[in-house]
Formats: C-alpha cells, sequence, structure tokens
C-alpha cells in the first residue's frame, strides 16, 4: 500500500455523478468544494437527482443512456449489486473520460472490456445524509488500469481528502470485511446494549462515556491490549449468569457464548 | 432509576481501600484528590499494596484480618470470583463503617449478614494502569441497604462525580451485561478488524476515523437508526463473498452470519 500527499493545485474536472444516496451526496459535494464542475447527476428516480443536482448546480437525468459524453470523469457511487448493471449502459460510447466507482467490495474489473480507462475510489467511512462529513481526514482507497486513470483519479482524491492510498482490489476486499467488522458489527453491538438498557428503564446515554473510551483506547493501545472484561479470562460464572440474563433472544445468547470463546481463544496462555 | 446532583461540600472520610488492580487504582486517586483520606491498602501481594500505598500516602498491608477498625468506609475493588471470599474475613468485627464494592455483576447482598451497613458503588467505565481517567464525567450507579449506607455511600459517589444513579442490584446486572456489549464485545470486532488489516498489510490506523465516526454517530442518533452495512439489507452476494474471505478462521466465520443474521432480524420489514 503506498499514500500521496495532499495536491494544493486542484486541476478542476467535469464530473458525471451517477448516484444520489448518502456516499453520492457526501463525495459530490465535496467534489464541489474542490472546485470541480458536477456537470450532472443521474438517479433511477428524476426527484432524487433533481434534489442532489440542485445542491451541486447540475443537470439532473434518471436516463444512463443521456450521460453527458465530455466530462473528464464519471463517478459510479450506487449500491454494489446495482454494479452489476450500470456500468453496462454508463459506459457505452464514452471512451473518452475515467470511470470509477466507489465501492469497498466490489473489483475494479467491473469495468473490464467497457472503457480503456477506470479505477476505483474508495473513501472509507460511514455515511448518513443528515450528519456533516470533514471528508479531508476519511482514508480514500485508490486503483487505477493504466497511467490517464491513475493521473485523473489521484487528482480526485488528492483534491477532496490527506489520506489517499493505492490499494488492489483483491485487498481492498479485506479492508472492507474489516470495515464490517470495526463498523457496522461495532453498532450491532451498540444495539444490542442499548436494547437491554431499554427494557430495565436506563436512557442509552449512560452507556457514551465508556462507548468513547473504548474507541479512544484504541487509538494508541492496540485491540488486543485493550481487551478487557469477562470473557478474557473466561470466568465462567459472570459468563453463565449473564447468558441467562439473556433467556428471551436465544440470538443474542449464542452471539454472548461465540463472541466470549472467541475473545478468550485469542487471549488464552497469555 | 434517581440521579443525584455533584455535592460541593465534600465530608473528608477515612476509607480503607481493599484491592490494588486497575479500578482501585483509579478509585483510590479520585477518591485522594476528592480529599478523603485513604488510610490503608489491601492487597494479596504486600508488593502490589506498597505501590498504591504510597501513591495515596496510606499503610499498606497484606493480611484482612490487620484492617483498620475505624474507617468510615471500606471499598473493596476486587475481581469477582473473590468477592466470594474477601468479605467474609473483611468485614469481620467491623461493624462500624460502611462497606461497598465496586464491581457490576455483583449483588449487595454478598455484604448480606455481615455488617450493618453496606452498598455498591460501581463506576461504569473501561479502566487500564496506564491511561489517565477524569472519573468527573464517569456513570456511577450506587445502592445502599440503609439510611447509614446511603448518606455515606452518595457522599463518596457525589465527591468524585457528577453522574450518579441509584440503580439496584437486580437492575445493574443487566446494566453491566449491556456494558460488556458496548465495551468488550466492541473491542473484540476492533481487534478482529485489526487482524485481518494486519494479515494484508495496512495499518490498523486507517481503521480509527471509521471508529471515530461510528461511535460519534450513536451520540445524537439511536444505534437502530444508525446501522449500516450489507447485513441490514441481507446482501447475500456481499454475505457470503466475505464469509469465504474468513476461510481460515471458523470462529470468525460462524460469528460474521450470527452477527448478519441478527442485524438483519432486527431491520427486516422497516
Amino acid at each position: 500500500m503506498s499514500s500521496t500527499s495532499k495536491n494544493s493545485n486542484t486541476i478542476r474536472m467535469k464530473i458525471v455523478l451517477i448516484g444520489a444516496g448518502n456516499l453520492a451526496t457526501h463525495l459530490g459535494k465535496a467534489l464541489k468544494e474542490a472546485g470541480h464542475d458536477i456537470c450532472q447527476v443521474y438517479s433511477r428516480t428524476l426527484a432524487s437527482a433533481s434534489v442532489l443536482a440542485q445542491a451541486l448546480g447540475s443537470d439532473a437525468t434518471d436516463d444512463l443512456t443521456l450521460l453527458a459524453d465530455d466530462a473528464d470523469a464519471y463517478v459510479i457511487s450506487v449500491k454494489d449489486s446495482a454494479l452489476d448493471q450500470v456500468p453496462a449502459t454508463a459506459c457505452m460510447g464514452r471512451g473518452k473520460g475515467v470511470f470509477l466507482h466507489t465501492a469497498g467490495s466490489i473489483p475494479m474489473e467491473v469495468f473490464n472490456g467497457r472503457v480503456p480507462h477506470y479505477g476505483v475510489l474508495y473513501p472509507m467511512q460511514t455515511f448518513s445524509k443528515a450528519a456533516e462529513v470533514d471528508f479531508s481526514v476519511i482514508p480514500t482507497f485508490i486503483e487505477y488500469n493504466d497511467d490517464v486513470a491513475e493521473k485523473t483519479i489521484k487528482a480526485l482524491a488528492n483534491s477532496i481528502t490527506q489520506r489517499v492510498y493505492t490499494l488492489s482490489s483483491a485487498d481492498r476486499k479485506y479492508l472492507h470485511l474489516s470495515a464490517v467488522w470495526a463498523c457496522n458489527f461495532v453498532n450491532h453491538c451498540y444495539d444490542i446494549s442499548s436494547k437491554i438498557l431499554a427494557a430495565h428503564n436506563v436512557p442509552f446515554d449512560v452507556m457514551l462515556p465508556l462507548i468513547n473510551e473504548t474507541a479512544r483506547k484504541v487509538q494508541t493501545l492496540s485491540p488486543h491490549e485493550a481487551q478487557t472484561g469477562p470473557a478474557v479470562r473466561y470466568d465462567e460464572n459472570v459468563i453463565n449468569a449473564q447468558t441467562q440474563l439473556m433467556a428471551d433472544s436465544p440470538t443474542w445468547q449464542k452471539l454472548y457464548r461465540l463472541l466470549s470463546e472467541s475473545i478468550h481463544e485469542t487471549h488464552k496462555g497469555q
């Protein structure tokens, strides 16, 4: 993995943005703020394309065959499952610009044979439409198939963030898997915690200092060093007692057992 | 659950601290800073009792029969499994002071029949000896068996933190379970994430902005609202592909499946 530093001299590019979801919205705004011209926004429904197009000063379309032909970059930011279909239509007859997608788990090769210059720009962050995002600190992983794509994708990435890394599709799959653990599964643990509290009339905000400290610790310690709790020493009294407290949720019980065993496996003999 | 506000007029108390681990160390320092007199520190080994006693200006002992008889409070901060044994010896012949322990998952009743005044003071945070801790923001859950214990334990708690809640032993068990989810299991997810990255030569620090944002989101959204990722919509392509990436770790595969199913259960039909 190699990293490049932020380029202060942004080359203004003409961009077609395909997608109008959370990531497309935040990315489109960051690209516009960096000085690029988002000439067009596509979405499956004209209504959602129009909302984002208006915010970006762009045209809106719901027809992939009507994309501009003369953009420097086509940024496809749609849900993973749509990356089976969208490139086939979007790429057709548009060989000059660089095509790229923004998905963590989809290989660059979805563009292979469709256009000459292509790649990936994956900003690894969790996006909600409501929350403001500071793109400049988001680690962003890029990949490109040739020198033309490299130049364009590096310029785009460096114009919006200081943390740009080149990473192959093969390694990016593991990065995305790792992000599912550190974000999606972590959040589900928060959710189970909040539901247990709610059942006992304790507000979730009592848990926030612990959540914050747990996240803060791994800024300086490895998660392995930071691990605490009954599972580290496999304290069966606590583990059995806590399992019984979740008698009305067999799924949580199974998860609790398996997480405890997994923690113990990692720490035993230390 | 009821809460009381921080008392600015600390009543100086004479305290015996039983235990010298992470929590005992941080709690002892916070109590000393609040103006109390930690007259004695007990630990199973004189060496570790002495280290903490020196920091607190106290006497050290490794003999529970030699505890001071005239303390206002006896704070037992030992590992959960030792709470079977320690109170029996520590309480013997010391009926004037208030006895309390600091454990999330142990009922107050371990003191029942041993001394007249007793209770619990559970600061819900994850402690490492190295990291500095601001006790004043730690939610602290107290319980007491009578008016004498109530007065002493409330005064102690209010002298070190602004967030004091009264909670029964029965509900505190669920609070502790909830903390295991929000801290210990969350940290294990970080650990698995870091191990997957390490196997592909990606430094864990690329994951920190995502970890921070995931924790930050639940300060304003419920975890249920904040949930993202392939499991919400049960995207089987991604789930199957990611499961296969962990072929060398059957435990992680099982956890991944079960966490994904649990997320989907929670979100289906929405």
